[in-house]
């Protein structure tokens, strides 16, 4: 099942995508407050709204596939391959920051260039949104805590990352992540195929999302050891190799560049860098 | 003005002090709730619900002062002598990091030791919130955005922080930060008055709260260039010294220890460590 949070005129609504049509989930503003609903896949799939064609769906009525995450957690270093090209060790814990829901932005969106950073990059990511909560869970049971899997671009300013030693003030300027537009539920994909970062045309990231250190599943059981993980829960699960920083000579986003960012199954963003 | 968040058989409501009497905000369900009314000044003044006698609340009644903030940013490193002393420059720059409202407890409920972690510290702080939205402001306009202040101990697993470069794991274990039980509005409390943490019946730290490197203000101004911070939004503002992990031989909090955090003016929280 895919679903989306849609912006209308009368505020934002939840929807399913049955292949080239788009289906209101009536009464629920969007893909958070539906999964907060416990039977959430029921609702969903017995809905039957005024429906759309997809392709008259604006760009821009695309929001941020859950809009208010209760919370939001980033892995960091966590692409085995990037890993050890980079002569590192594979990590024992995952590294984890926080991003604020302020920070997204829908699909389609322009990403604002804040006037205060000169090195703002990209990082294509997996993220995994929660469907059920999670407490002191294992591996094995962490799965049945996934709704389903979403793309987002944890867009940093390297400038304000790397100002202190704790990199969340470059991670959660306003109005930079696109995330969405769909979120793909579990039991219709699965991490592995490939994502894709390209910039003003340049593929500048390529890799299978199912090179990960930690797993969605490793990653829940491990924070939920912390808190409590809840619906609309988001875990973004790092990025590989390719980020702009890295690059000799860097290379960040500009006024009117557009960064595209893609998952094989999960679906494309593209989104425009504007000065703010 | 002293506002509060009760517990009661209905559900948590807020509440004004007035002397040895509290008062209930009738309808509005927390001190977040109320400052997220334009005219909350007026409302929380006005209000005339049923009353109490101070004395009679039950310790397990006051809820964390702002239950569940949109969001909450920690700064580290920000007490100037504590700086100097360690021989360290004072930063350009302030450390941020996140919280998440899972952590928060009432300012008398226990502190829960998850069995993962040995190394359960204190951080006695100084937590001002937020007011007023605040987007890209100055220091001088920053003042109009505070509500008031709050007693917070961000209590910090530190085997969990330090696992890691990012501290956040260690920051935000659920049911570990007591955070209350009073707002006073930032008419009544300024900055400056003494700050106290007790480990059973030591004092640990001491300092006066006048001491930041960036003060609120700063903060806020710093904080909005990035993002906008919103009423019921919080900002812990750092721990002097004296906390545990620094102390030879290092000191954590036990099963059945008591922890009180106390700064004058602002009130005082006890809270007990106990194993779950």
């Amino acid at each position: 099942m895919k679903l989306a949070t849609l912006r209308t005129t009368n505020g934002t609504v939840a929807v399913r995508i049955d292949g080239d049509t788009v289906v209101e989930i009536t009464g629920v503003p969007d893909v958070g407050a539906l999964l907060a609903q416990a039977g959430w896949r029921d609702v969903a799939e017995s809905a039957a709204g005024t429906t759309y064609a997809l392709d008259s769906i604006e760009p821009k009525q695309w929001a941020p596939v859950v809009p208010k995450p209760g919370k939001m957690l980033c892995a960091g270093l966590n692409y085995r391959n990037h890993i050890l090209e980079m002569g590192r060790e594979l990590p024992e814990y995952p590294t984890l920051f926080a991003k604020y829901p302020e920070a997204l932005i829908g699909a389609f969106d322009d990403i604002e260039l804040p006037a205060v950073s000169d090195q703002v990059d990209w990082e294509g990511e997996l993220a995994v949104i929660i469907g059920a909560p999670a407490r002191r869970v294992s591996e094995e049971e962490a799965s049945a805590s996934i709704a389903g899997y979403a793309v987002l671009n944890d867009v940093t300013m390297r400038d304000y990352q790397y100002r202190t030693l704790q990199w969340l003030q470059g991670k959660t300027f306003e109005n930079t992540t696109p995330f969405g537009p769909f979120l793909v539920t579990a039991d219709e994909w699965t991490p592995g195929p490939v994502m894709r970062t390209v910039v003003d045309g340049d593929i500048v990231q390529e890799t299978s999302t199912g090179d990960l250190v930690f797993t969605s599943e490793k990653l829940i059981s491990y924070i939920s050891d912390i808190l409590t993980l809840n619906p609309g829960d988001v875990i973004a699960t790092g990025t590989p190799g390719g980020v702009g920083h890295a690059r000799k000579p860097a290379r960040y986003l500009q006024d009117g560049s557009t960064l595209v960012t893609e998952i094989e199954g999960l679906g494309s963003q593209s989104n425009r860098a504007k000065t703010v």
